[in-house]
Formats: structure tokens, sequence, C-alpha cells
């Protein structure tokens, strides 16, 4: 191999927001492929605020990651040698690929795609889990009809600036809510949202009411906590909540900001649904086809932070969970 | 008229539960009917725990009864003048004719109800509206399947322990949440439910996680609080929580408990759907025939629990609040 081997591990449980302690670095070597398994080259790494998810040892979708273990994440990969009859040297794929340059693994963990669809970053972003997480939570839970409000929190993110524009898409009248000038101006001036609020600004209910004068109809929870409850003060009748994220509480899972507005659920006849990409793979490639037609079209941009080198792998786990990545963050790694 | 009218006025609000000095006695007549118009003369009133609601000045789906008006009830009365083309004197009609014991109201304002089908108690209980409450939010939002696990709080109550025979029905291994000996022998003995829990004795959690070994698929909630918290962290992926009161949260609604386990609504692709009748209303034959034909059938027992006479309207409400009722409270008026 060209390059040395380098993994980034779970070190160490963190309160709170994990940091440079919480990580390991190593430089094992990695080892040829057995029979249905690749040897891959990882090209880009996606960072997700799941993270904190995955290295605590809480009841969850998936197995925390235990101390010591390569570190989970998902990444977009070269195959460099392959003993599987499924993939062939120089094929690009993407799935958990973990956070490390090289990986020999099951091929059945790893999703061929084709690198002359869209730059391979896009695979991370826009064309890969956080678009398809837009696409389906909007469209299959959501449910969003013409002249409805629809409310984005992370609207600026990697999933929030995708679901903000095909709210427009769908003829909806789309509030933002992010934080900072620098997130509301391009929620503004590039996405053209019919309006924005910056939850760092003064009252987010007395915001959202007049960004908001017809009532919220669908609500794209990215965050949950005060901003949740903000919002169901007020939903309208039938409103439909989509829990994506609950990004608030992640750095204060032992003590969570509890949901206090639940009566509103009952008496305006809400709905809260909570998803994760696991209920939608047997149907992303309806997602891939329309959001990819949607890009070519001009109708959609997609917004990447990209940053380089996996040694800055704890600084960008910091970065998103203070909000500092501007759409889908992900690590580029060199040749 | 033969007796003298009587009705029970929202006097003044309440911090917490209702009391004495929350309702005001009147005796006034009764007009007569103008054209479009009946009267009425109360046979049962409903006791409710939506009340709280009604009488406070909060968003609902409902306007707030005004201190001075008479109370708002659901009721079954027997029509005793008529200037309606829909109902004739002898007629029997439900709706809410207010808690009193004549009316004179727009004859649309009403629903007829054929006495000859049940005991006019019955349109009241398990043949009105929480017979209906039960049944939509059971099966249209619970959507429970054969071999499920359903737990129904609040199960010796007017909803739930319709939902709790439902689900029997449906092949479901179904467990029931209520507070005190009698309760629990009642939906162990009588009901045959598969495990009963009462909540005031030990941790609920691990009463919860005993009784429903593989997790619970259906929750139907008429408490909110900590028993919701509790579920939650045994649902398993998919679940329906079923948002139907928040009784624990009525008498403290400025600081009510909050939702502590909203993270696992995300991860365990929970849904959870509030609703009220008022979604229903189009379909309630469809619950009237099916729960009518259950009783027949002896597949479902309907338990009320029945007061006399319209002055223990304010300790009927005590009443409900202290959760004393077997099956559903109401009160029969005398002739």
């Amino acid at each position: 191999m060209s390059t040395q081997p380098t993994q980034i591990r779970f070190a160490r449980p963190a309160q709170g927001v994990p940091d440079n302690d919480t990580w390991a670095v190593t430089h094992e070597p990695v080892p040829d492929p057995q029979d249905g398994e690749i040897t891959i080259k990882v090209r880009y790494l996606s960072i997700d605020p799941a993270i904190k998810g995955w290295i605590t040892d809480k009841k969850s979708y998936i197995e925390a990651v235990k101390p010591g273990e390569v570190m989970r994440g998902f990444g977009v990969a070269e195959v460099i040698a392959s003993r599987s009859d499924y993939f062939k040297v120089g094929d690009f794929c993407t799935g958990f690929t973990g956070i490390q340059t090289h990986a020999t693994m099951d091929s059945r963990q790893l999703r061929k795609i084709d690198p002359n669809l869209a730059p391979l970053s896009r695979f991370m972003g826009g064309l890969g889990m956080p678009g398809f997480t837009a696409y389906f939570g909007l469209l299959d839970i959501g449910n969003p009809q013409p002249g409805e409000t629809v409310v984005v929190s992370s609207a600026a993110g990697a999933v929030g600036h995708v679901v903000a524009q095909i709210a427009k898409l769908k003829g909806c009248r789309v509030v933002g809510i992010a934080g900072g000038p620098e997130k509301c101006a391009y929620l503004r001036d590039d996405l053209k949202l019919d309006a924005v609020i910056d939850y760092r600004e003064g009252s987010l209910l007395e915001a959202l009411s007049e960004a908001a004068p017809k009532g919220v109809d669908v609500y794209f929870d990215g965050v949950g906590g005060e901003t949740l409850d903000a919002v169901l003060m007020i939903a309208n009748r039938h409103a439909r909540i989509i829990a994506c994220g609950a990004v608030s509480t992640y750095a204060q899972m032992d003590a969570p900001q509890g949901l206090k507005n639940y009566t509103l659920v009952i008496t305006q006849s809400l709905m809260i649904k909570g998803f994760t990409m696991r209920d939608y793979m047997h149907r992303i490639k309806e997602a891939f086809v329309d959001l990819l037609t949607w890009e070519h079209e001009g109708k959609i941009v997609f917004r990447e932070h990209i940053l380089e080198g996996i040694e800055c792998y704890p600084d960008a786990v910091k970065m998103i969970f203070a909000g500092k990545n501007n759409g889908k963050l992900m690590i580029k790694l060199g040749d």
C-alpha cells in the first residue's frame, strides 16, 4: 500500500461533546482480503451528529462502539483489492467504512456507487444519507402540501438545507431556523426561503409566530428540546413532526430537556414520527433519482463543507457539535 | 316542565383539580324552542378528564368555557319539545347538552340515537365517545397485529377497559396499567388481561419489562408523564403510541412533567400520534356497529360507574381526577 494505513479509534467515553481525549490514532496494517472480502481505500469520511449516540452505551438502533474499536463512520471508498464477485478493483462504494484510511471487509457491507453520476463527495451529502434522510423524512412522513407551512431546524445543515429546498419545490412556505448571521444569510439569499430565524436572537416563539402567521403544518425536527416545544405551540391541527435528530440533547443525554407541550399533541391531533435511514434502505433509488434530477435541473443545490486529512477528525467532531459547519461536513482523505 | 331546571356553571378558574368553588348552581327557566330548535331533558351526563382543558384558557381543540357560562358536558337526553324537522318529541339524542337538567338548543348540535339498541347509559360509555375513542385510537392509529404487545394505561377507565378488550379480540398480548388493587383485580380476573401493573406499587419500568418481555408494540396512552417515558424505554422499533390523554399533567398544566426519552422516538422509529374524536366523527357508525356486535356476542363488556343527581357533579369531577371511578363515570338525572 502506498500510504500508511491510519485508524481513529474510540478511546474512552465522553461527558458531553467528544473531545481530543475521546480518540486514539493507530497505524495498523490492513489484512489481505479473504473470500468475499474487499480492501478499500477511503476517499471521503462523513461527520455526523449521530456519533454521540454511537459511543454512548444506551439502547439505540445500533450497537455502541466499544473502547479500542475503530470508530464507526460512513465513507466513500475505492476498491483496491477484491476477492468478491460483486466488486472489482477500481469500483467505488459507500457504507460504514469506519474512520480509517483503509479497510478490509465483507463486500456485502458496502453498496456500489457509480462515480460517473456525480462528484464522489456528493455520495456523502445530497446524494447520500443526508439527502435521502431529507427526502424520505419530509416527503414520506411530512407529506407537505402546496401552500402549507414547513419549518426546518438546523436548516443550513447537511439534512436541513436539502429539506428546505425540497419543501420549496413542493410549493410550501418554508421557514428555516439556524444559528448565526452567515447561515441565515445563506438560507435567505441563496436558498430564497420565505422566512429565516436566527435562534440565537430574541424569542424563538415570537419569531416563529411572525414567520408562520398561518401556523405550522410540517416541522422537520433536527434539534428537539425547546425548539420543538416552541413549534408545538403554533402547530396546526394534524401537523406532522418529523423527528430526525435531537442535537440539543445529544450532549446532555443523561438529563435531557423534557418535551413540555405534549398535551398539544393530543388536542391538536399532531403526529410525531421518528425514523432512521434503516427504515428506507430498500427505497433509496427513488430518492437518488429525484435528487440527482433536481440537481441537474438546477432546482436544488448541495452545500458541502470539506476538511482535509484524517488527523482533523477530532476537530471535525467538535465543529459539528458547535454547529460551525456550513452544509454537509466531511473529510477528504489524501491519495 | 315537571322538574325545576338546574344548571351547573363554571364559576372561577381552578388551580389544579377543580373543587367545589369552581362551580355555581343556578335554576333558570328554559326558553321555548324557536325554529330549528328543540328542548331536551337530560337523562345522563358524562364526566370526563377533558373538563380540565375546557376550563383552562389555553390553546386547545375547543374554545374555553368562560366564567358564568353553563359548564360544557356531554349528555344523553330526551326531546320534550321540538320545532325541528329532524327531531320529534320522545326522540333521544346525544351531544354537548351542557351540565344541566334541561336545555333548548339548535337541533343540529345533537345526534339522534336509537334507545332500542342499548340502555341509554351505554351511549355515554362503550357505545358513545369513550368506546369510539378506544376503537379508532387503537385500531386506526395503533393498528395492532396478532401476537404484538399492547400496553394500556388507565386500563380500568372509561376508554382503557374498552381498548384492552379490543386488543385481546385482535389477538394481542395485553398489559393493563391501573392504580389500586380493586382495579387491578378487575383487569386480571374479569377482563383476563395477560398482565396487570399497579402503578402505585414499586418500579413501573421493572414491572413493565417483566410484563412485556418482548417489548411494547402499541401503547394507548391516557396519562402521559412518567408512564409514557417508561414505555418509551421498552418500545420496540416502529412502535405506535396513541396519545389520547395526559391525565398526569392536567392538574399541573403550567409546569408539566416533560417527556424525557424523546431521543428514543428517533432511534426506534416510533410514532406518537394524538387525536380527539373530532377527527373521527364522520366514521362513528363503523365503531358503533362493531362495538354493539361484540357486546351482543359476549366478546366485550362495558363497565359503567353511575352516580345520581346533578348536585353530585362537583364530587364526580373530584372522583375522576382522583381515579376513583370504576369504568365510565356518569351521572343519572332523576325523572
